[in-house]
């Protein structure tokens, strides 16, 4: 891809309103740009690691058994009144009327939905279990949007819904799913802690939410460095220092961002909804559910958050907008850019490439490079005359010359 | 992957409301289900579908220079004041009040947001030519939502917005996309014809509609057989059976549906909204636009209406969910389970291949097979036993039994 036509406008300063680095840098990398408060367009770039984010939960997901659909944004209101809440939800809901003044609302979760599709249909035990998933844009008018994507109105979720003829059958998906999350967070390159939660608005008897620690977190996570695993319920009474009941080691708080969380939902939402089943005794019973939300734009952030410094970012390998940046310190003459484009296609056969094809300063190209954050730059200056290219692995930052044979070898190196 | 999982909610009966053959194959083949008037879940065997479409856009357009961003669905008022659009659009336009009584709507369009995007950044001739689209769910407050994804209140479309610098740049833009569209819907396999029409409500001086002709069309398009090209406004006062002004043939008179529109929107927006650039000689002047959108809920609709019987449906092959519908007559005993499954695991090295796991009748999984319209079947018989299956290809309906040792090569043979 070319970078002019790809559409990345950098800014030398942040927005005023950009009071966090990760914010601040998306806007600066041409990431994203606000349309209105909390509400913002994801540039090319973003979205390239957007589809990555989504590519990955589809892999493990899909993987696991787990099947995808769409449901729709607009939920009219008889289907919020059946769960109750209609009344129960607080003005985060976004409603509006139809031309017909019907009421509807802009999903911020699909419960309801969601059962309602499937009661139709999952009226026997041999009908289950079912896994149903969807990537999809949600609403929600939070009182004080801020932090970027961290604290969005209008924003990009998956979640999933399962359903279960037993309390084992749920405890089997809801393992599944913890595992899925885990090895999904670990392939987008955060670091996150899985902490026991209450459960909230949803309802249910069993949550847990992953986090990732960052000082621009919202939530207080209480834990202990040496356990894998931290529980507010358990440890909320402990304070910073405290001995850790379940291992040696000391009592820590911090700040984390919630990027995903699974509950167990139980039959909150199929009693009130009447979702039974025909169990294998022949009576009619509810089916049992369990939920897992997982926050793609808020994901998006919490990266930059992690792999970033003030001057810039360093995408982590599977979700970066590109493999390698090829960056001509010049691209005037015709000679040049023929061969420049020659090594362009050649890279492209076996990698995602951003060429800067701009016609700017040297300087304005390197410090958008570093901006910008691709992993693997390669400079194209003044020894790509005699068959030489500077290549960067940025994660280690030792530049080496390299022969332009020899280059497709050091490139496989950095794997 | 494996029926049961997928979810696929076959249904014996149609709708009520289902009035057209490929709403009503939509529901009966769990494709769709409704959620209100014009809304619907796109279920997880049109979601591959959907998805597939979806690949060929990315395709088409990334390779013609075209670069993908994602806008927001609310649209905040001052923008649509701006444009004048406002006051001008009717009760479609879903609107709608945050918490803080700030006016916004659902976008049905995205020509004021992409506008300001690109106003920000293209304030030079150096910075253009630019093509940016997006693939979204749109919303329209239909007054008689109907035929199912035809004219449906929430709908997936993709977007694209062209900013040239001269008319010359535009017209370079507008025929690269005609030509991306004619090969966007060869490879989804649908028929079109492309006709001239008024641009309408969104202002400018040339477009073109990409019809696909169907007695459930909603416009009428005037045409003659032997011409590739219809034009409404050269050929709307002549009758069907006239002579033809371009060719030798006679006109014919038939029903489209509108799966594509290409507009050259010239400065309608960028004079309102003040997206100047500063031009070649130095003057600040609007930049010159074209808008291209594509219908990817109607294109399905479209797909199903080509391409089925009142019993079934038969997918063209790059949009199919699957290639291959593995059928076992019987899926009860464990040794047969194993024998089939490794089957399968084969086969889904090089095919998507969807396996019929049910519990169920050999005739009801039949029917299932022919609603839900994959290319090839493949049933695993009594014969299964000796090491024989029988293929079908659909597109013939030749049946042959074929020892397992040769599947491949017949599979191959299909291509």
């Amino acid at each position: 891809m070319k970078q002019r036509l790809l559409f990345v406008p950098t800014l030398k300063e942040a927005p005023k309103d950009a009071e966090v680095k990760s914010h601040k840098l998306m806007a600066r990398a041409g990431l994203i740009k606000q349309t209105a408060s909390g509400i913002y367009t994801y540039l090319p770039l973003a979205h390239r690691v957007i589809r990555n984010i989504e590519k990955i939960i589809r892999e493990e997901l899909d993987s696991r058994g787990c099947s995808e659909l769409l449901m729709p944004a607009l939920q009219p209101r008889d289907l919020w009144e059946s769960s109750g809440r209609w009344s129960e939800y607080g003005p985060e809901l976004m409603r509006l009327k139809d031309r017909k003044d019907r009421d509807f609302c802009l999903g911020p979760t699909h419960e309801e939905v969601i059962t309602d599709i499937v009661r139709d249909y999952a009226n026997s035990y041999k009908k289950l279990p079912l896994a149903l998933y969807q990537i999809q844009t949600k609403f929600r008018d939070e009182m004080r949007p801020r932090f970027g994507l961290m604290r969005g109105r209008e924003f990009i979720m998956k979640d999933l819904y399962t359903f279960s003829e037993s309390a084992e059958d749920l405890d089997y998906w809801y393992k599944l799913m913890k595992a899925a999350y885990t090895r999904i967070f670990e392939r987008t390159g955060l670091a996150t802690r899985i902490v026991s939660s209450d459960v909230g608005q949803i309802g249910g008897d069993e949550a847990d939410e992953f986090m990732v620690m960052s000082e621009v977190g919202e939530d207080t996570i209480t834990y202990c460095q040496s356990c894998a695993y931290a529980t507010n319920q358990e440890f909320s009474k402990l304070a910073t220092g405290d001995p850790c009941p379940l291992c040696g080691g000391t009592i820590a708080t911090a700040k984390g961002i919630e990027v995903g969380n699974i509950f167990k939902l139980g039959t909150k939402y199929s009693n009130s909804m009447k979702a039974l089943f025909t169990n294998r005794e022949g009576t009619l019973e509810p089916i049992i559910m369990g939920c897992y939300g997982l926050g793609i734009s808020r994901t998006l952030m919490a990266i930059v958050e992690q792999h970033s410094t003030e001057t810039g970012l360093l995408w982590p390998d599977e979700v970066s907008p590109f493999d390698i940046h090829l960056v001509p310190v010049s691209y005037k003459n015709d000679a040049l850019i023929n061969k420049v484009e020659n090594l362009y296609d050649l890279l492209s056969e076996s990698y995602d490439v951003l060429l800067d094809d701009r016609d700017e300063r040297a300087g304005v190209k390197f410090k958008d490079a570093d901006l910008i954050g691709i992993p693997i730059r390669i400079i194209i200056g003044k020894d790509f005359e005699n068959g030489q290219v500077e290549v960067i692995n940025r994660k280690d930052d030792v530049k080496k010359i390299v022969p332009l044979e020899g280059l497709l070898e050091t490139l496989k190196s950095f794997n």
